[in-house]
């Protein structure tokens, strides 16, 4: 039976606990499974696919949207300039175009479960809009907690599901554990960006890299990090399809932040346990701002034990990994091109060295955030029809 | 050997040549088969999975962004409130997110094995972003003829992939003809809203449909129609697999269209052979708003020939439509909600009947065009955060 663990103390906590932090040490909680021969199974959707890998006895597929199976393509061009073999992992073909939407997926099927009838998440956008695609699938009532001073143009992708939009003044990092407290209060289950459901839907991420590399492993794997939650829903992917005995090893893992906004990596590099808060980020890359990642530790915790990298790209080399990912035809925000970016720095670095395998986790779609072209260099010619020929 | 046959009189035309219309009557051309036994085999890449219903004896995956494959969603709520069994095609998570991907591919292969290291389209979106973006997976010189009164959010996304974006000032009916002449001047292959690989990618959304209801079919498909050429590649598929013998019977199909640009509907009721320019387009789906679709006549032919029928609806009802899918997890931009629209009246005309199953073609991400939302009823409101949990 699968049961709730603290990820530091190991605390244990049954499943049905509407806890998402350890009551002791206050660190995130995981699901911990005893994977007796677990078997994928043929499904076009991923609750039933790795059910043995799941905590979800009766998998609904009237919550799906048709979320994960993403493509993993390999980029020729980019890859050869850095003597590389680079795929990417393309997370902004999900239905409301991020990889959010594996980890609300079973959020949605875990509120289902346990009789909640409302649900929430506190978010600036690809989160925001994927908890209110899936909380108008499921018919829930929904909550989205948004800075007040988040942009119109991200309001409406999360408004038009019909989930309540509540605009919040105050310190946005708060927000996070207060929301946790007044949702257990009244009834809403709030699916943070570090809830153990959302790293489970990560997982599969991890999973689908896995048959996708014929239960090979790529040598990298880089992946943009905000909360942690996904970083760790990755990691916890490869790790027990190498205890079901599906893959051999783990790759060697890379947490990729904007310079603007890097708490981890900062405490990583500093030797620290624990991370900091950042203070006001300052990065193009806001899916990735959180300056007070919820779970910050851990993911120091998974770098230290598994020997990862963490690494950090200026805004510059975030737009340019932007232009240049597009023009392999993938046109990323700008958090989902913090990898390629910071694929650039391992190379030059040494780090990653010719003839590995690397995958860059490209986590949501550039339509999100038209805005950060602006001033970008782009080709946009005018003509009159008659000069058409010659402009040609 | 597949060879192209002009879709009205037959005249034959080996698949070598570089026109795309009939140089006797003026009509579309498409490709015909003999498909001697032909079987589905197991691929994620399109172009190999139906490769014996396809003219490419070599595709080629580098080629690919991962495009088709998308989920066939149940919708729950709307389908009981119309009593029908009511299913959507999810064309919006597709590597450009909208269904054009399927037919830039085949274009892209198309152009490739010929030869040619140029390719360029005429759109005012989606078609030019997915040129854009499979122009530039293969390496090729890209070309995107848009209106000069295209709005900056319909360019970003088209210019990002570094195509050569030109604003073209004059009549923009004529730009599909003009193209076609400059690019056979001057090498450049145009893969236009209609060009038979379109229509061929167009097809597998039908095959693809057949597999999911498990090669049963559906009673209904309603397509949104703008040229034509998805519409009749729609169609195709399900002709195909019937003449495959993978299908017993087809659907009745359904062609809908904005009333502020409906030549196709408004030829088919006034029973002619030819659909006349409809003049300057006034509907909110601009994605369908063709005034002169270069495959009408053709859309008109196929309607005739298997009983189909033409719908219009009006803008607010197709902002209605757009909501009411939003609400069900789909955000759509105006003309992917069409078919939802013109569903509510078939069913109040008793054209649809209860219990009927029936396919929606949700054909781009509403992502694309956030503005149709302005005036929408969405619920946003302000709180400060020590009064968060009275709000809730």
């Amino acid at each position: 039976m699968p049961y709730l663990a603290c990820t530091k103390c190991g605390k244990e906590f049954p499943l049905e606990t509407l806890e998402t932090r350890c009551s002791s040490c206050g660190e995130p909680l995981e699901v911990r499974y005893e994977l007796t021969s677990p078997e994928l199974h043929r499904s076009d959707f991923l609750l039933e696919k790795y059910r043995d890998f799941l905590p979800f006895p009766k998998p609904n597929k009237a919550l799906s949207l048709g979320e994960g199976f993403t493509p993993l393509l390999k980029l020729h061009r980019i890859g050869e300039s850095l003597k590389v073999d680079l795929y990417v992992k393309n997370e902004t073909v999900n239905p409301t175009w991020s990889f959010k939407d594996r980890g609300t997926l079973c959020g949605v099927q875990y509120a289902v479960d346990r009789g909640y009838s409302k649900i929430g998440t506190v978010s600036t956008g690809n989160m925001g809009a994927s908890i209110a695609a899936y909380g108008a699938r499921a018919g829930l009532r929904t909550y989205v907690l948004v800075s007040s001073t988040i942009e119109e143009e991200k309001v409406l992708p999360i408004s038009v599901y019909g989930a309540n939009v509540v605009k919040v003044e105050g310190d946005y990092g708060m927000l996070y554990y207060e929301s946790l407290r007044i949702g257990a209060e009244r009834g809403i289950c709030f699916v943070n960006s570090d809830h153990p459901m959302r790293v489970e839907g990560s997982k599969t991420i991890g999973f689908e890299i896995c048959e996708q590399f014929s239960f090979k492993t790529p040598d990298w794997v880089i992946v943009p990090v905000s909360s942690g939650g996904n970083f760790r829903g990755v990691v916890k992917g490869f790790k027990e399809f190498r205890e079901a005995g599906l893959i051999e090893r783990l790759p060697k893992f890379v947490v990729a932040q904007a310079s603007g906004c890097c708490p981890i990596v900062r405490a990583f590099e500093e030797g620290k346990e624990e991370v900091k808060h950042f203070g006001t980020p300052n990065t193009i890359a806001h899916a990735i701002s959180n300056p007070f990642p919820p779970s910050g530790n851990e993911v120091i915790r998974i770098l230290r034990e598994l020997g990862g990298v963490a690494v950090t790209v200026e805004d510059e080399e975030i737009l340019r990994a932007q232009l240049t990912l597009a023009r392999e035809g993938i046109f990323a925000q700008p958090a989902g091109a913090v990898p390629i970016a910071a694929l650039h720095k391992l190379v030059s670095r040494g780090l990653v060295e010719g003839g590995e395998s690397v995958v860059c986790l490209i986590t949501g779609a550039g339509l999100k955030y038209l805005k950060s072209l602006e001033g970008a260099p782009l080709s946009i010619t005018s003509v009159a029809l008659e000069d058409l020929g010659s402009a040609l």
